[in-house]
């Protein structure tokens, strides 16, 4: 477990999240993983980013776990078993309820700006990087796979790799069949407004709450409303009758990578690598959502790898070293760092 | 768990159900059960249709649990209570799938005709009915809460008085959820028609086999194609990529109570008794399509009542009684029979 | 589901349940099997005697279910395929809290007896029927299975061969693991009292009911205390720190099967047929139960058939064909009936 | 997030451990949390030692995690509240097998001499602790709960004070239930030799891995057998028939707290704080064996403090101020240091 490169805990100070709505910190801890070699030589180095799942923040990405690698973990893998290294950023794009997407939201905060222009900046102003989208990356899981997608496909002017692990998509199929639950729980708090209030209370956050929570999360990023205090987002249903409301539910598609995928497709042929992973029994049905973005993306000639494996979508750790190993390659400079 | 009615099995022989696509008997045996007095006497009775859910029989609703009253039971713990006497008839709409959700369809069958033209008759050329829809309602749980409903709604001409437990619809909440649990199972078996060929061969159907075969039927049920064997249905999504087919999915909507409503609204003013109700917490979300339904009667300005109690969707025989009574009181005749 | 042979639903008063201390109904309805061919002769037939599962009662077992053979169904596909005829006689061991294990006892009445001696002799004075031991076998699932085995090593005078499917034995696995459960669940209702009353009160059983229930109505049965009103039983168990009781554990322990065998070994040599089958995955662990017992008649050189299958504990009527064969033949009269 | 107090991990290298049967690391990281003013004073502190769960190492205890307080967050927050402040030393009992008991094995190797001896020298060498067992405690939870109380009544020489949350007591309901899941799991592995090792060779181990490498982790710590390769440990039952052995069942109870108390009595009075805590509906009914001990305990005279409250085994690290203040005032020296 003792590492052979090392990690630095960076504190990015945010312009765009300070007096976000939620209060949220507005200084975040951002690990940094320096390859072995690092602090010895004069290379400078490709850039991999990568983003927490829901939940998450990014010392999550650090956390010791005798049997789940940890990130810096599994670079120290990749590397040790011959990529060209690369530096590794884990961003950070919690909220007090859970997380952000990664998108800029009027009831989250600018999450989509924090990460592709204030963390990018301060680690090439404070790091040895190859300072161009060619030799940058993103990658994540879960929310963080989802992030990785949008962020890549708008962003190929900083980006110019992308790999996501079980990231969220076909939003029927992974938020949908939650969508009920949501009803069910909120509704033993009075309602959407008590059960957020009651949630931030609870000392622990239950299961219940962790379901419920999620969802209201994804209509924070997904569909915020700057009209509706306090928490000033609008629901795709209606939380008493479990009603579809067209008009919010296609606000969330917009924001589909499956249906993202036509709208960005130059961003996407920019691309040098496009890798998509998902466990075939994922939990959050987010196998048919990578199955459905393959067939988009072949559908639109854009060169990808989909690979679905025999396992569900927790402690999937030890499937990084697949993305980042290829992110490595991807992104390597003329002389392979 | 002696009754103080009677109940005889008839056999009724259908022409619409003979030669049906799944090859299922055109016999069936139908439960009648007879209130005290009938024998003693020459009063005409009202006549009570029970439809019964997914997996039943006719014969289901006569089943003896020491701690489940069967139908008749509930019938002599109404008529004891002090309500009107009624024969209750115990219809029959089962297919080798596990049921016709009470629909003509090209894949199962003429089930809507058999029991709105066949039954009735049979029923009325037999026993001592008062043969008029005043007299005649229309009553279920789950699948038979559906076909309760549907049938009413679209055979004013029949039926004169409808309740409806635990009823499937709000597609969305009561089968969305299970679109990809169905794709995970089916695919173990090499695709829908390897899953349905298996399904039939299995000794006993799994947990996992009813998931998927409730599915198929409702596919069946409402997407029947005649174009397309062995089993002549379209399915809603794609089963490898999980994606809605918007096409077949609105042939769906098409029969759901909740859409139907307006449609079918003169046939519903006709109702003297609209009684619905479900459990507030079912396991498959019917609640919300209670409560969805409730709006749009409402809406409508159609007198109904909605009933939310605390309990969820299984066996909760023993609040039938609350939609049996409530229907012999409204079909009663002028002299209380 | 038409049968070949017929059914009788027999009435049997019994003395020995009068007054019994629950207040259970002392008249019985008992389903009696006919098979093919009883009416149109004079033959004499082998009887098997079938015990419910907890919960059940005589009558389930003639329940109808398009997927779930009822035992009539079994017998005629049994008598069908070949085997030698015999009449089916479904018992009936149900009380208040769900079931007597078919053991005489303080707290719930004589089930023993009333099996052993009034069903028996009811049978041989009804029916044309070989009344001796080399006839008479002895069948049941679950506490039937525990029952037929104890009834048949108890009773070599009454009957000839026993089967059992998935019975009650190895308690420590089968029931220990429920023990702090119980704890758990009658807590909330202010203790074991405070339960037992509000069990029979709840208009549906819970899940959690019936876990907390088995045990009690299993202690009714192992440890009876006649000292101990209202309900007269003992707990191997304290319920509040959930410590074992080694007193009334050992009382429990001495109605084990496996822990019978060897003091029973003389009944159960005289068993032309023991036959004990269990699924793999069974939830209560009764396959572990049945692989000690097959050890212990290994041990003692019993000759005894055992078989383990692929399935679990429920909804398994489907291998009742198994042991009701192996009963006709071993039962069959010299003539074959 | 940002503490007022400050961690250090120490690597501390065991004798005791070298060439341990299991081929684990003799050298540990061990996290120690320096109160607020550490750095500037002169001052000596009490010393408290935290013992993690199951699957847990010295370094879980420092996991970032926005919604679990990690042990020096709740120290941090002890301190704030005005407590006298102390170290808290969080060491590791880690195996490949998931945990060590903190005892000595022939199986695993000598973990209560590594606590017990090496950690503690190494602390009260390298930093300004108050070396007396008047102001040295010992904490932990579940496995860790179980360790300190044991260690603490074995070593009264070295520890004066103890909490324990949720620690592994009364062994019969807390690991007997697992017992016939484990030879249910390890069957599918071809045996318990088979199951180690695909264990070990598992890229993410599986939650019916975990439950099954428990039971064997269990059976290394409290009946190992050096005469037993390869693992060197006896079950307590058959893995086959699932039957009790009790002669090794008896060697697991010799090491259950509730049946050590008794033996343990003197080193128990000699303690200043017994902190015994659980929550209500702990999935492995650990609240019984709480309740258990406590009673053992109040027979004894031996003073303490039990509490429970309404919550379960999972994420309750909020629940560790309770026992951190309460032993941070126990501990505290002449001047409240």
């Amino acid at each position: 477990m003792t590492l052979a490169g090392r990690v630095v805990v960076e504190l990015v100070e945010s312009q765009v999240l300070r007096g976000n709505p939620l209060g949220d910190p507005h200084v975040r801890q951002i690990p940094v993983y320096l390859p072995p070699g690092y602090d010895s030589g004069e290379t400078r180095y490709p850039v991999i980013y990568w983003l927490h799942g829901f939940t998450g923040i990014g010392l999550s990405a650090i956390n010791a776990n005798p049997w789940v690698p940890s990130l810096p973990v599994c670079m120290d893998r990749v590397v040790a078993a011959g990529a060209p290294p690369a530096i590794l950023v884990m961003a950070d794009g919690f909220t007090k309820f859970g997380g952000s997407q990664y998108l800029n939201s009027e009831a989250n905060g600018r999450y989509e700006d924090f990460v592709t222009t204030e963390i990018v900046s301060h680690i090439d102003r404070g790091y040895r990087t190859l300072a161009a989208p060619a030799h940058r990356g993103v990658n994540g899981k879960s929310s963080g796979g989802y992030g990785a997608l949008v962020l890549a496909m708008r962003h190929p002017e900083i980006f110019g790799a992308v790999a996501s692990h079980s990231g969220d998509m076909l939003f029927e199929a992974c938020y949908m069949p939650d969508f009920w639950k949501f009803c069910n729980i909120v509704s033993k708090h009075g309602g959407v407004e008590g059960f957020l209030r009651a949630f931030l209370a609870m000392p622990k956050k239950t299961e219940d709450a962790m379901t419920a929570v999620n969802i209201a999360a994804m209509a924070m990023a997904y569909s915020p409303n700057s009209a509706r205090p306090p928490f000033f987002f609008d629901l795709p249903f209606d939380p008493h009758t479990g009603e579809i409301d067209g008009v919010v539910w296609d606000r969330w598609l917009a924001w589909d990578p499956v249906r993202m995928a036509s709208r960005y497709e130059d961003g996407l042929r920019t691309l040098r690598l496009i890798y998509v992973e998902c466990g075939s029994r994922d939990q959050f049905n987010l196998h048919f959502g990578m199955r459905a973005l393959n067939r988009r993306l072949e559908a639109l000639g854009i060169r990808h790898e989909h690979v679905e494996f025999d396992d569900d979508h927790s402690s999937i750790n030890y499937r990084y070293v697949e993305s980042l190993r290829r992110l490595c390659e991807a992104l390597a400079g003329p002389h392979g760092g």
